[in-house]
């Protein structure tokens, strides 16, 4: 362990800022790592950008838009919440026609890698319909990051957070973000005190940045974490690792439909790193997961919101998106379904 | 590393829920550990108690003082700062006529180790005087659990918070939090959402209760060794740690005024694990600071605030308070007194 002012440690810190911002495809400076879990970023986003007052969009289909919702609210917004179902992408025309609706719109924001729902956001268009304009355009790629394609500068992307526990492989404790110019601008020009000290990007950003001045304690050894994985995810190459991803997902996709499972997210936005489906009505999907993980060692998520009851959610993310664990899972599957069916 | 849904780790965290109640001395069910280092503390703190509007008395004698006032300014509140010099306690007296002075108070909130000045507040009295009435008590301990005596539930304190990286010697990224009955009817009646959503208490709380609902990915690793340092402090039992710490930091503050350092802090109320200091006109204590760090690896924390430039602290906290560590920043401290003075 060293103190979190120690001139060494911020060597790693600098390194670690690097890395983010070649993994996030970006040359933001503002590039950190917030001392939180996912949700952690969130509550950075929109926080700093949002002020009271301020009319904000939001794509609602899972549970991950609905948070991005009740937190631009917590930060004092007027929330238009574009709903669609469960398993759904929010499409383009609705997020045009919604920004021309309200033309005082300062924020879109939609979940690149819906971990609720396994569902894929096509963001590219979003970007370039936003970039000439005023509004900014937040994202959450949490489950993302490293898994599929992002492209934080060529996208348009203002304010993109994500976690260190999806396909990253680091412990959670992190979440990683960064901020356009035309963010910093709007941070810039705030009229109001961010409603959180803690995430306040004006005071943090003296820490990460070349002042060095002392914020709040930074979580060393997460650090040091983050600073292994990122090494691990440029040293396998990052469009390797989206191709991994892809291939391990589609294979496990293909092969659990075989044994009659639905996959819940909409056909053509499939995230291969998060599959989501549903068991026939024969199958007992909770004791089929909870005998998964007692007696083969493997934990499957299981459905949120109206999920619940119904739905797996089966990660192959970072380290753990390999053949051989899809072959250990299927195997797994295979043989609790033939001990648990009549 | 398991899922933070894993019936497992489950049995985890309720130890360290147990062991969290033990070194505060308290009963409070709803005693956890925040998802973020000390400062998240804080603002878990006051965020859940304060509402906009409410009258809050806060001491302010140091950088944490200030930071609470700070943050429950942006939690909507009226701040009413009670301030002292740096290096001096918030009187008793003080305490109770802004209390009578402003009967709407909410809450009265100080500081019981200052980080930034090594001053010990007492706390007992206030919390004597607090207990009959409506207001709350809120205390930051960062510094203090488990390196001086604290005692939650003798002293009627309603919210207190602490940081893992200081007396319980367990890296930084986690802060241990308890709420009585007091604090958790007042949060109950709230009339507006509290306004971090990552901070909540009512969301937070169905995760570290026997719901265990979701709310945000725990930092799983942390509480790992949040685990470990729990148990270490209780083998070695919280008085003999207490009594550890006052010798050990006596013993290191007579030693040093040898050394013609002038104690910061005032007479009577110094922390024995944050001694500050400062040295006479002849040494530089930027140079000889910087000097014990690069050839005796020993780092030492600068003066913040009024403090910068001409105060050091010491930190012989947790597993660091040891008479041999006293010996090695002493004999290191020799030497470079030595060599660098005329």
């Amino acid at each position: 362990m060293v103190g979190h002012m120690d001139p060494w440690f911020f060597t790693v810190a600098d390194q670690v800022a690097t890395m983010l911002r070649l993994v996030f495809r970006t040359e933001n400076r503002l590039t950190y790592a917030v001392s939180g879990t996912g949700s952690a970023g969130m509550e950075t986003a929109v926080h700093n950008v949002v002020e009271p007052g301020d009319t904000v969009v939001v794509g609602v289909a899972g549970v991950f838009g609905a948070r991005i919702a009740e937190t631009a609210r917590r930060a004092g917004a007027d929330v238009v919440a574009l709903e669609e179902p469960w398993g759904r992408i929010v499409p383009t025309e609705r997020i045009a026609s919604a920004v021309k609706a309200h033309p005082d719109a300062k924020l879109v924001a939609l979940v690149h890698a819906e971990t609720s729902t396994g569902v894929h956001q096509p963001l590219e268009e979003v970007g370039e319909l936003l970039a000439g304009t005023d509004v900014l355009f937040l994202v959450d790629s949490v489950t993302g990051l490293g898994g599929v394609p992002l492209e934080v500068d060529d996208w348009h992307l203002d304010v993109v957070y994500s976690g260190t526990q999806k396909c990253l492989s680091v412990p959670p404790g992190l979440a990683p973000i960064t901020f356009s110019r035309k963010a910093e601008r709007v941070m810039d020009e705030r009229r109001s005190a961010v409603r959180s000290w803690y995430f306040d990007v004006a005071g943090v950003r003296q820490y990460w940045g070349t002042e060095r001045v002392y914020h709040h304690t930074a979580p060393i050894s997460s650090i040091f974490g983050l600073h292994e994985g990122l090494s691990l995810v440029l040293e396998e190459g990052l469009e390797k690792r989206w191709a991994r991803h892809a291939e391990v997902g589609w294979h496990f996709q293909e092969q659990i439909q075989d044994r009659d499972a639905t996959l819940l997210a909409q056909e053509g936005y499939r995230l291969p790193q998060l599959t989501s489906l549903a068991w026939p009505d024969r199958v007992d999907e909770g004791v089929l997961r909870r005998r998964l993980l007692e007696r083969h060692g493997i934990e499957v998520g299981g459905g949120l919101g109206p999920f619940a009851g119904t739905a797996w959610r089966v990660g192959l993310m970072g380290e753990g998106a390999t053949h051989a664990n899809v072959d250990r899972l299927l195997d797994a599957v295979d043989e609790l379904l033939e001990s648990t069916l009549p």
